[in-house]
């Protein structure tokens, strides 16, 4: 029975349940706060593989091989996969689930593509259109310095508000059993655009998005933010965070005792990240290796993860527009 | 009611309606078979617009805008849009859907995607997710040219077996109504990939697809072509179709008869478009402009509307991988 609350949420009656989830990452996220809580890590960027993308591509096939471990399940067991990356065609994906042999729906949603993959995933489950639907997203810093910025030997300065893209995927499996983790509500995004033009500075031009949805969420379940164990934000990093904090702010709505970032949970001090992390890699790896694994533990029981994403392109930034953002909400009961 | 039916079908129990629809083509477009079916033509490639990228975004915003006015809704009303194109990161459709301030998630199938939306619209709204969502995709030949080929003035010539990216877009709006043509069933395809390496023949790539997704969904259906008034692919060309006979006949499956392509339908002989149309813009401009009106006369009752879409990237391909190819399939009734 899926209902919808208010304007913009929607409540999965029976909530379905996250009955799998992996996570990979690479050696500088090793070298983070969450080091050894991910499932698989590659220390080489190119993980053996001939190219960058190439080693993304495995990444998403070894998080949602350890998703399927975790979930007794097999790939053939699979309805629907509903995967997404930052590059060009979403290649990693196509490339990376092809293998599976599952129903497969491409997502795009720059970095909020863990939460739009995980609601559609959800609906599918909750509907009775699916037994077993996955959410797989990945980044990886060397493809998306390829593709959005600049070849790495160029050695580029780095702006303080620039964010690092994670190199790492995780995967959730998701089905309509009473176990673990469970996807009760989301609330989709709209596009927000304030007109911020500095592609170097993507937090700032996501936190509008990430505001909106929060307090469409908070009003359409006449919920407060004291109501939740924790508020995560996807990667909106130092600078995108204050901002959020900022806007909320203005509105009466305090989260900053709640709040956290996965940007700003990824990396330590000394890392050389300037703002965070970033990437649809970086709130699916910290879901998927540190979340879960604390929700099950009984750490947390009610959180609202919230995954922002800037929907430009190179092309549109050299065209002179501004940056147009989203972000999508889950809440996740345990 | 959402069932599955067999291994890769979702039967929707109240068929959810399209009541709305809205096409929108190019010069070339209007000059071929279905000249006057299209809702707005533009007969400037830059539809007065600085650049051919925001021409295609004008596109997506006339086509949902036709669609709108149709079924007598406002965008408001909206409560998923879900879009996609063949751009780096999607843009038409990020840039095209924001000025609608609807709840959006971005999907990237290439060609498939009309057939991707329409799914997940349907599923929305049968689902209780949504009382309105709507489905959009586009294309313009020249901003597939700048991205996937070569700028158009180095007038490079074209292979037999390429296909014309459509200058179009198409835009339908799905509501839990009994009226007008009714998504009943829908079978996502799998990534399937034969090893084809020759960007210039997608069709030929994405023929096997097109014939694993009809095969799922007559053995998961019990039914045979000959239950249907057509059996519409959405562009696989000369090339593709012939291949897609031939997987098909050694199967012991004939749809000759009932078969016709998006890719074929839409330019006349003269045309100098080789092996056919191609593009998300075709089959959503054909459906939404031709296909829609005709089951709504009472030419066509039962079809079978199946978009197929080559994976690949241009770094993928110069990285020498073979293409990925998919096929979506939507059985709409009348």
């Amino acid at each position: 029975m899926i209902n919808r609350l208010g304007k913009y949420t929607v409540e999965f009656g029976d909530a379905p349940s996250i009955t799998g989830y992996g996570s990979v990452a690479g050696k500088k996220e090793y070298e983070g706060l969450l080091s050894d809580r991910f499932d698989k890590i590659f220390f080489d960027p190119r993980a053996g593989q001939k190219t960058f993308e190439k080693a993304e591509i495995l990444f998403q096939q070894e998080a949602l091989t350890a998703a399927l471990g975790r979930a007794n399940k097999k790939a053939e067991d699979i309805d629907f996969v509903f995967a997404g990356d930052l590059l060009n065609q979403c290649i990693s994906s196509s490339y990376g689930m092809k293998e599976f042999r599952a129903p497969y729906l491409g997502q795009y949603g720059a970095c909020s593509t863990m939460v739009q993959t995980l609601f559609l995933a959800a609906l599918t489950v909750s509907s009775g259109a699916s037994s077993l639907s996955a959410a797989v997203t990945s980044s990886h810093f060397c493809t998306a310095e390829r593709q959005y910025r600049m070849p790495l030997e160029y050695g580029g300065q780095r702006t303080t508000t620039a964010q690092w893209t994670v190199t790492g995927s995780g995967a959730c499996l998701i089905e309509k059993v009473d176990k673990g983790p469970k996807i009760a509500k989301a609330t989709i995004g709209k596009i927000t655009d304030l007109g911020i033009k500095d592609a170097n500075n993507m937090g700032a031009a996501m936190a509008p998005a990430a505001a909106d949805t929060i307090m469409n969420y908070l009003d359409d379940t006449h919920t407060r933010p004291s109501d939740y164990d924790l508020i995560l934000t996807g990667d909106l990093g130092v600078v995108g965070s204050e901002c959020l904090y900022k806007i909320l702010e203005r509105e009466g709505i305090d989260i900053i005792g709640r709040h956290n970032d996965c940007g700003l949970m990824i990396y330590g001090e000394g890392q050389d990240v300037h703002s965070g992390g970033s990437g649809c890699g970086c709130s699916a790896a910290v879901l998927c290796s540190t979340i879960l694994p604390d929700m099950i533990s009984g750490k947390y029981s009610n959180i609202l993860f919230i995954a922002t994403g800037a929907l430009m392109s190179p092309l549109s930034s050299q065209q002179g527009n501004s940056i147009p953002a989203i972000a999508h909400l889950v809440n996740i009961v345990c």
